[in-house]
């Protein structure tokens, strides 16, 4: 579905917010485009015939790397919203991540998808209470892990925003039947005094395992390490914060480097392909998060156009393993990518 | 505002002569450009609920880097003219630089806007005494600094100029009352022979700090410092001079790492968003000029309009220190910055 | 003829199947612009009054470097079929290869045109006894030598031909007189457990020289000189497999590095200039292969069609000697190739 | 004026000769893409009231740079033709180089024009006889040198007119009142066994100074050096001979640090602004040549149109002097050139 189509079926309001990006979406574009800087250096007459993608997430072995980005919203884009979306990360074995800025509580996400593995997205909030209440009904409705996201002290400069005036109606989470908000109001109630000590105490906190979404420098991989964080997200907020903001690819190598096996990276931003995926083992990282892809699915076809997306991008790192005569996702290492030769 | 929408507000010679370039309009295109290919690298878990966007000027606190660059004949864009431009920079506290080639006396532009900081931008005139009244003039009027512009000997190779025969009307101060001229005629009073030695003596006589604007080489930057000069600019005279020179922030860093803080280094040349301030900051500058922004904001909506420009460029600069987790803009260093992957 | 004038020619399916890639094509649009990233870097007088372009393949001398690849399915492309391709590399001198997936059965390619050099092609199968079978039918009808191609254990990710539902008719070599086939049925005969191993033994029993087709990494070109192969062909199987591999000229130089001449190294992938193939030899390759621009000519005028492909890259070559102060083919070194400057 | 406006003038087959290039064309277009691959790094502050552009060329003072480049058959684009060029080249003090290809005879040129400094091109043929015929009767009519074309031991591929089927009327110098030819067939009387000897008892034997047009390589400039040559073009025959080969200012540095001044270093192709040439005397070259662009004027106006083109670039040239702040172009160095970094 290109983004045409996209938009006649969101509007442009929800199709702004859903598909924009910060500033003149240089950011945002570059994130697609990024994965195509890499080369892959397949090799030969290995036997393939058994495929394994399965990688380590937190300690657990999951049968492939993608994992459901926190997206907000979700209901803007289908009346499935958030079931649509865990649905169809169960329909594939995808690990799921519902955002605090959910469209359905999280106990009628846990309630409706009981066996899917889910995480729980976590911005804190100025009233830290919100956070805490959080977290606590996150890890008592069975939500495994806490992504702190740590790239939005304030909202983003997002120009389709501004035009459009975007409302949203279902945070249920931050504002059970409460009046439609503006993104605006909502990203005010960031709270942008947050420092490395309050994750410290999060981690100490939270009796799940954190990782920490939106780390682009090793120096900062580094201090979560140091902080307790089971695992970080190299990523960029889809291109959505900052724009010109490096790649989460393009950031990806120092930080792997950096951390040296002692916590889960994880990279988002622009994936759309299983090849990506592939890509972004080989690179170091333990396994990639998908947004907008499937929230293209969703916008199309409710949790079975997001269960598409998902089998295919599963489908094509399974193919991308055989034709690297590489069957074992584990076994990906950087001599399978290089820098593309392509302009 | 985009530049169709300028070039039906001004007509095609006025629209020619302020979006116009020398040659092929190469280095135009470039200096917009030039700000892309850098690529922001944030920090996060900073404390960023309060910025500072604050930086040192001639040794004078200012609450943004912003500086209103020195333009022609600004009548020919909008009723408002030099007031218009001046009272935006009022509004927003940016240092405001009046042209020498102004359509409104820097007396009149002194009373009607008393309460910005002004600065006088200067040709040195083959006629000497024209310059010296007018530096005069600028320093007893309240314009705190001189800003030379020494990278137009002689006027660029502007073809829109030349096919559209472009005249103005209002130079006030170099011709109070005159006829039209055309800007061939104008630039034939520029005096060619102007060496170093005369900016010594023009530092020496002025009573006020200099800047030199339109610096590109170290070694011209070392001998600013040995001239006296309090600033330089690094600038290509927004491309209007020699087609396929490089962009101020291509030049920008041997020039920083040349004068190692002996004086202020500004640089100017596409700059659009907040953004690229911080890049200019973050590879050590002290300020940026921004021009042709702040002519489009005039031409659209003029002292308003203006005023819009420059609102959104310090609450893009102050959005980009919260998202780079560098609430002080004085802390922006290389770290922050990369070549950018993308091509 | 461009892409259009082929689509019309062909129809979709056939089209879809003949002229698309793998994935966004990205891989199959830049075979093509890979060999324009080698710059040219004549010398000049010297007597090129006879030039030679003559190479030596597999121990014998050939007038010319270029192979015709194997292609499946040509009947779909024309009426004349692999009788055409052949008869043009029988017109033309050049080496032809034709394709187990073949739409003529190998002894009537070898009674119809029995004077061209003749190679056979062979995938794998996991009816062992399919490929044995293929293998002595070959050598018996004079084929002389085998290419076997390893980078196909599974069919690559064709979007076009999986929207088409492309069916095959006629690989009459694998499923003589039967029902139509779809690509997908056919590439689940190919044999996924293939190693190294067994292409020592088919090495062993073959009783005619072997050539790998689809190496891009040394390792594996030295695997390959281990295994006993006399020839390697250097290919990422025309963009077909796995999208964003390495272009085929892109892999070449650390393939003919490791190899040093212990085997004859062919590439192929996006030829289409006489030029491209100057550029490979003087990169160290022996010898070229051409796919598509033959099957092109196949579809636009049969064998003649394709003969005058051949012929007019015959001809760019001598031209390309010439020109390039290189009179003989075996002369080429990589003192004429440097990286184009250009973008 | 654009290509389209000359294809109109001249209709398809003149037009494909004189604007047309070899085969996919890429150095044709690079030719013009190359000079703006450097970017100008501009000094201020130099008197610059008195420029001089002129450089020392086989010895004497020329007042600038530029040359005309010998073209053929220059009354199919205006029936002006070689008088039209030459004259043009005595309006502005150009040298004019009289292609041996020439509609015009070399004694007509001088008696028409003789105050202009001619130089003479030459091919040899395969009937030496010509040659030296035509290097007598130009050194008896006033041509100061030899312009011996080394880069056209055989016709280049060149698609435009192998369809127009282009035929020349007028080459009166080798073909005097003759029935029209096609390039192929004038091709043809090239000798391609021309080798260094033939040039150096070329030079002996002259008695005029020779220059070799079409170097573009380091070691040939030496051997140049050794045959006795006053001169050499680093070309790439205007991309009209070998598609892909490199630009004439891409091969021009290696060119010049061999020769180390030893003999005078020109380079054409597509130099269309006076910073063109700056950028090759900043690199080392002692003058340029300019083609097509004189080419284009002649077809617009006869010899005023030319004339026009030549006065532009030299006061282009003029005025990049003035504003590189390098007034005189003998000091012009590498330090006023960068690779350019935008794209």
């Amino acid at each position: 579905m290109d983004d045409e189509d996209l938009r006649e079926l969101l509007g442009d309001a929800a199709h702004g917010y859903f598909a924009g990006g910060a500033g003149d979406e240089i950011t945002l574009r570059d994130n697609m485009a990024s994965w195509s800087r890499l080369a892959l250096h397949p090799r030969v007459l290995v036997d393939v015939s058994r495929r394994d993608s399965s990688v380590e997430l937190l300690g657990r072995r999951r049968p492939h790397p993608f994992v459901v980005a926190p997206m907000a919203y979700q209901r803007h884009a289908h009346a499935d919203g958030e079931l649509g979306t865990a649905g169809a990360a169960a329909d594939t074995d995808a690990v799921y991540v519902l955002s605090s800025q959910t469209t359905t509580s999280p106990a009628d996400v846990a309630a409706a998808v009981p066996d899917v593995d889910r995480w729980f997205q976590l911005y804190v909030f100025k009233d830290r209470q919100i956070s805490r209440d959080l977290v606590t009904a996150a890890r008592e409705t069975g939500y495994e892990a806490l992504v702190v996201t740590v790239d939005f002290p304030i909202g983003g400069w997002r120009e389709r925003d501004r035009r459009s005036g975007f409302t949203v109606e279902h945070p249920v989470a931050l504002n059970p039947g409460g009046r439609a908000l503006t993104t605006a109001e909502l990203f005010a109630l960031h709270d942008p005094t947050v420092t490395w000590d309050d994750i410290g105490q999060l981690a100490d906190e939270a009796g799940i395992p954190l990782l920490l979404k939106g780390i682009l420098r090793a120096d900062d991989a580094e201090r979560a390490v140091d902080a307790g964080a089971a695992g970080i997200v190299v990523s960029n907020h889809g291109g959505r914060q900052l724009d010109t903001t490096l790649s989460g690819v393009d950031a990806l190598v120092p930080v792997v480097d950096a951390v040296q096996g002692r916590l889960d990276v994880l990279v988002d931003g622009g994936i759309r392909r299983g090849w990506d995926a592939a890509k972004a083992l080989a690179l170091g990282a333990d396994a990639v998060m998908v947004g907008r892809a499937v929230l293209a699915g969703l916008a199309r076809g409710g949790r079975t156009g997001a269960a598409d997306v998902l089998t295919q991008l599963v489908a094509e790192l399974d193919t991308s393993l055989a034709l690297l005569g590489c069957p074992n996702a584990r076994d990906l290492d950087r001599s399978f990518v290089t820098p593309a030769p392509w302009p």
